[in-house]
């Protein structure tokens, strides 16, 4: 109720600010006997830790996650499990000129407005520090659909007015194979050279820069999505949006669907005959996988938009809160682009989506 | 969780099939003591109703709205108030054809392929008729929201390529008589013919065509919003996408604040003295009135993005359930465009979302 | 949210006034593909309706009731059903007295004082014609638990100070037969004539009596209730408690059971092979079905305590809404005792319960 | 949904088995700028605490709270508060015998059969060591409450078939007291002494015994309640009803309420003027404060009854995971009766339900 909570039956609890004890998540929901591999869940956690390259912030955390309950002799018990990841490298001076001032386009202002006291330092709870818990409990859902046979890929699709050029999703691990190669995360390799080269020059620059993340999940089961309000893409499209920096989400066909043709938009299905495995299959996939809300069995692809990163190197003017001028300019370890530590955070929501309507799937026929 | 209610504390569930006895919803959570006026709900629901010019569906419903509880002597009671709307010119035999085939890019495949059993007329409960529950209930959020200053406007600001240019946003009051003085609502006159003609031209050919609302929601106090997952953009996000046809959502910069750098796209607050009402207003607005999640102060500002209907009147082929070709044409009564209607929907449902977030701010603070 | 919602996964919410246009029910989560048999509904609903009998209130309603959505050709579609049951017999005028004035007991001053504007007639929300609208949907839920077996027998126990003996729990069906016999609904026939003189006798005096009722669950399946909040007995003295006038709840050795030592509580196993069907079964079942807030396949058994009813055809000192003195004296049409009528309504409630954790349980495990 | 959430607006997720790492709770919802006093947390946590008299289990644990979140310079941010209690003195190779050994009135049995896979030790989830997560949190709604100038006070008010006599409840911090001043936590000091008595020589013949726990809460606002469902008793009686071993709950007149006719059950306003403070109290309070599922201002009373521990220190005749006879005996440390400790779990329990409809109430008006 209080907004720190996500999902109906698979639902994930997260707590924590960034410079206080630790932050953590609490996953209520995860069926019985699943079994959880710890290292891989670390792994997910890696590839959003901060100080993994020259185009991420230093700051230094080994987001080292710790299983307090749920998880017995390698396998889920069915009651809550708890994780819980200690705050290390906390710098907590380096904020101690904003405990008044206002910084422009963060959540500085908003969160005093709102709640009337708050943890200023290294942002609080408004810091994208909280992620890393939605990864460590993405990481789980993603085993539980593996076990469903779903999987699902991001990349950095777009740095600024740099664009990827469309990807053939012929093979997800090898697309991954591809997009580990890189330290920005995109999958084409000679894109992803001009975006670093881009985020790095805006690094020295003291300046960032937004930028988009594509995302497909494949093989999912026909008949995931609840309308007429929680329709797969509405609740896809919440869970991106609720990830710090995040203007938009589109999926499909998307904003430029909205300037198509029925006739040049519907995507018929593919005669009988014509593939072996489904024969319901389509023939173009403008629908992204999802019709009336529910999935049809087709890749579901969607588009999340990054604005740039609020903390910049350079002096800005601003207010304290009585209303005064102030000048703040960033002095903690920030991204210049967030994008290439987002790709696991868009992953991880996409997976507490998944699992979440993966269970409740389950109780809709008699 | 089945998908069918929206809202925690100004909570919707619609109900109802498009070729059923009726449609309708329940309001749990609507304040007691408000004054509801009637003749406001039907005006609303006039807004979204077919038939009311030549570029929508000519099916004819007078969509009168019917209280059954919740109000007495003019003012809600604090508790469920139900409203239904009877079912009145329901041609079932238009879609005798579809009972057993899939028509192309419609919900048909998906509900049975996930139910087992569906109501096949008119779409039953994956048709837009649903969404007169929506706009009835939006309509009393839209009365509370009066009470507390805020105003939401929304307006067609595409038809395929033609775009509206932006809107001087100075008095919404003038741009709703604007709107309203043309059958697409588009708030600039000179764009709205354009706009209208292809629509028309487009019906003639039997073909459909997408388009895009833009929503400006004003006066929102500061505060609204819950993060870190009920962030007030993701719950507007979700509530668009669950509209039929929506393919898309972004806010403030959107999408093509993906492309810009941080020094341009913050937001920085006016020097105190530079303005008389709120000493935290911003130079620019990138951030589209929300920061963190929650409310700033200024205009919220969102887009949606909707695609064609994929009920064309020309003939296409398809499957039937058993996957054998089956040829569909669109039979019934539908709209070649459906964004003119959808203004009041997506009005309705940022209605919807900012009661929710209003009710939810009172009980932030100790 | 605010309250007229009930269960997780079979979820209903319940609208309408004493005296308003109907009152209703919608169920959200109802699995598609179940038969609904409206004969049933209706059967159901006669058990509760006024003017049954000498001992009950002479109130006329047919309380018919009148399915909107969610069931197609005899079948549920998985989408909100709708139910209304219009009010035909409201005698609004006979209230005008406690228009403001407060009666003792009742929640004419509370209502009041909670939401500032009530509606007063019949008292409005606060009256148990509400139940109507639990016993239609628990008509539903039953057939959905007779699909997996689960029995649920209520009946009357006690009126005033008047016990049942403990029943042989042999047969449901010829219980029911027993109790449907009677117009006061106990399936034990000597007592059942005690009561109703009792009952009739009261009634004649102006006076109103208290009571208690027995219910048994059958069949239910092992694992059914979620720790460590929703315990399944827990989640059942909610349902019993939530009802009109209900004080108390206990189950398996309830109250008595505190006064128990350990060694003379403990349900010991039966030893394998001294039954052919269960091996799990226990000796004795002080547990009452229920162990650790799941249940373990023996028959949950409970009882529900009833004040008596407050509306007394004698004429008592009281309060208007200024607090001067008011003299208020039961006009309108009510119980004497409102257990008999009750039975439907506790076996209602618990089948909600039932249902909804019956569906919950498919969650459960991988 | 998976039952280890509790509350709406104040709401708390319980985490953490009995011999795992930790245990915990999260609270997401407290209102910002709380001052929140540890002491007194720790405080509350002494008073359930194993091993804190010889009627009391003698396992050893400090229960020592951690707050990670959601405080910042002893205040309340309105941030998710996260509270871990380390487990300290698990002594895990107690349990090994009942790896695969159900004992008998426990929850061993119905884990396995739902869960399929379960942390037998201790009682893993099961156990009653949850509840020390509750009473962490209970402590932070009764600073809420305190603000609210809510009290609230329970006591042991019977053991086995040892009663209290009526309290006359004058002044709680005097019952209080006295309460504290003996170690079954009984405010009658000549009865407390007779159920220490008792409790002890039960103990030595390795036997349990069952009792009740009695409690008011004063000073509670009118208006706290939920019609229809959630009314203020009902949310009560879940409260009790989820705690370990309870079986029963009644309220106000309670289960003999049931035996009154309406002349002597109804409770008659107070003449105006015949006392200073409020003029809607009433004569008599057989309604326990609580009239229509909404608080009136008065005493709010109810009971709770405990069965006897499970574990005794006799030997038992069982079954295994196999259905083969098995023996097992407690050997791990427990309590001969739950009471004494329970009192401020029944306490705490109170307190988030009166937390939260406080807090719910806010919205009730425009």
């Amino acid at each position: 109720m209080a907004g720190n909570s996500f999902g109906q039956l698979f639902r994930v609890t997260t707590f924590g600010e960034s410079h206080g004890e630790a932050i953590g998540v609490i996953i209520d929901g995860c069926p019985s006997n699943l079994e959880v591999d710890l290292e891989f869940i670390q792994s997910e956690l890696d590839k959003r830790k901060p100080g993994q390259s020259k185009i991420t912030t230093q700051r230094k955390e080994s987001d080292t996650v710790k299983i307090l309950s749920g998880i017995f002799e390698g396998k889920t018990t069915g009651t809550p499990i708890a994780m819980i990841i200690p705050n290390e490298d906390q710098r907590s001076k380096d904020y101690s000129h904003i405990k008044d001032a206002y910084r422009p386009s963060h959540a500085d202002y908003t969160y005093d407005a709102k709640y009337g006291h708050r943890d200023h330092r290294g942002g609080g709870r408004s810091s994208a520090r909280e992620t890393a818990a939605r990864v460590a409990s993405g990481a789980i859902a993603k085993l539980l659909l593996k076990q469903a046979g779903i999987e699902i890929f991001a990349h950095v699709s777009s740095v600024g007015q740099i664009d990827s050029p469309n990807l053939d999703l012929g093979s997800l691990s090898e697309l991954l194979e591809v997009r580990e190669s890189n330290i920005v995360r995109c999958a084409d390799p000679a894109t992803a050279n001009q975006m670093i080269e881009l985020i790095d020059s805006i690094r020295k620059e003291g300046d960032t820069v937004g930028g988009k993340i594509s995302c497909v999940i494949r093989n999912c089961p026909v008949g995931l999505g609840d309308p007429v309000f929680d329709k797969l893409h509405a609740d896809l499209g919440k869970a991106m949006l609720s990830i710090n920096a995040v203007h938009g989400f589109d999926y499909g066909s998307g904003f430029s669907g909205s300037e198509m043709r029925g006739s040049e938009h519907n995507d018929l299905f593919v005669p009988p005959g014509s593939n072996n495995e489904n024969k319901f299959q389509t023939l173009t996939n403008f629908s992204g996988g999802i019709q009336g809300g529910i999935s049809n069995g087709m890749d579901i692809t969607f588009r999340v938009a990054f604005k740039p990163v609020a903390t910049i190197m350079q002096n800005q003017d601003s207010l304290d809160s009585s209303g005064n001028a102030a000048s703040v300019q960033g002095k903690g370890r920030h991204d210049p682009c967030v994008v290439p530590r987002a790709v696991a955070i868009v992953e991880s929501m996409a997976a507490l989506v998944l699992a979440d309507h993966w269970l409740r799937n389950r109780v809709t026929r008699l």
